[in-house]
């Protein structure tokens, strides 16, 4: 049978998603803990990579097993036991043999978490970026209306890395917005996919939007061009969190 | 002259506020930055410990300096500059010398962090207790008329930790309530000062009676026999937060 977790995780700690011999990862984590419960080789297919120091509310993974001792929905509770602290199973159920925790994924959920301060603020500093300006500087509706220039389909090539080509950079970004709670602001964006380090990106460049330090019509211009530097640089990966994948 | 600082700190790493030889402390690393800054020797007076885990957001403490170099609203950032990420300044004003951090100061407010889940939840695990219950079995209504009876001037004798007895453990709360951020609970407390372990065991009961594990009616029977055992168990110390500290 086929199984799909949804996971959590602080990436803290952790070298990224994908198994690398020597290094601490949230599937090298995970396999060794299924391993252990079901006694048997077990090879776990993530929904996408997450970089070193990435978070996750709601990663997904497949894998399938041979007669689990155990009813699907006790295998969170079984691998549990096995995990560290930082890394937990939310949810297990029984998938079709045809879903694919990556390539069935319809809709991926981001969040970016970031604050305003000049001082460093030791509460915030493991899960969100620090934006080294006054809150007063920073406009938020200009980071709306950036943000909703970034939703549709769009061949997004300046909102990503160089060194990791694609052949089509097209993707449809379903939502972006940005919420507010207390002194801490995120940005959420859902698409249909996300090329390397495009969410990092498009923070990065709504943020210089709100400070003035770039102008609104940017957008258009990475659109058009392609062009990289468009964009603003990449924020640091401990302020993303996976938040969700969605499957049909 | 007098300067009175704001302090923020992650309490995880630090074996609490109060400086120990040999231990990383809140009032040690700040001792050494500020000595750092100065070139003289400070003594630096908080307005009480904090225990080992416990986090802040509004700490405060004073100290005399003679000739600073530089005017005091430049001081966070100098000392920022001396401290390591887990602890910054976040604000400097001088006050008069009649000004005791900890003897001067009329209400401190504390904030208590946790959230139900039969698993953990690797995100919320630093700063956050698990109550190892479905969310269901919480009824938040019942926790807040247990926060409401806990409100206004008493002995709050049977709400202490054994061990560190004091001559009048009358006190006055002048709020207590229960806020839900998504899947987070938190129980904001403001008092003229709080007993050893106070809020700790104050969050413990309220979340006894709230999963129906305990009856309203124990908190008047704790008021009246001063009875350790009509109160629920001390929650851990990494859930718990002190927000603010006032002075007249």
């Amino acid at each position: 049978m086929r199984v799909l977790l949804t996971i959590e995780y602080n990436g803290k700690d952790f070298c990224g998603w994908q198994i690398q011999p020597e290094k601490r990862t949230v599937q090298g984590v995970l396999t060794e803990a299924l391993e252990a419960v079901f006694g048997q080789k077990i090879t776990l297919h993530g929904s996408g990579r997450t970089d070193a120091g990435v978070h996750a509310l709601g990663q997904k993974a497949h894998f399938d097993v041979e007669n689990p001792p155990m009813p699907v929905n006790k295998i969170p509770l079984a691998v549990n036991v096995k995990l560290p602290a930082d890394v937990a199973v939310t949810a297990a159920v029984e998938v079709p043999l045809t879903l694919e925790a990556q390539y069935s994924a319809k809709k991926k959920t981001y969040r970016y978490d970031f604050y305003l301060s000049v001082f460093p603020r030791p509460l915030y500093n493991d899960f969100a970026a620090q934006v080294k300006y006054a809150e007063e500087k920073f406009d938020a509706q200009k980071a709306e209306k950036a943000l909703q220039k970034l939703v549709g389909t769009h061949d997004y090539t300046a909102f990503s890395s160089t060194g990791r080509p694609v052949k089509d950079a097209t993707r449809t970004l379903y939502d972006a917005h940005l919420v507010k709670n207390g002194d801490l602001y995120s940005v959420y964006v859902t698409g249909n996919g996300f090329l390397y380090n495009m969410v990092r990106i498009i923070v990065g460049t709504v943020v210089e939007i709100a400070l003035s330090a770039r102008p609104l019509s940017d957008i258009d211009a990475a659109f058009a061009t392609r062009d990289r530097l468009k964009c603003g640089k990449t924020f640091p990966a401990h302020g993303l969190t996976l938040v969700s994948v969605e499957y049909e």
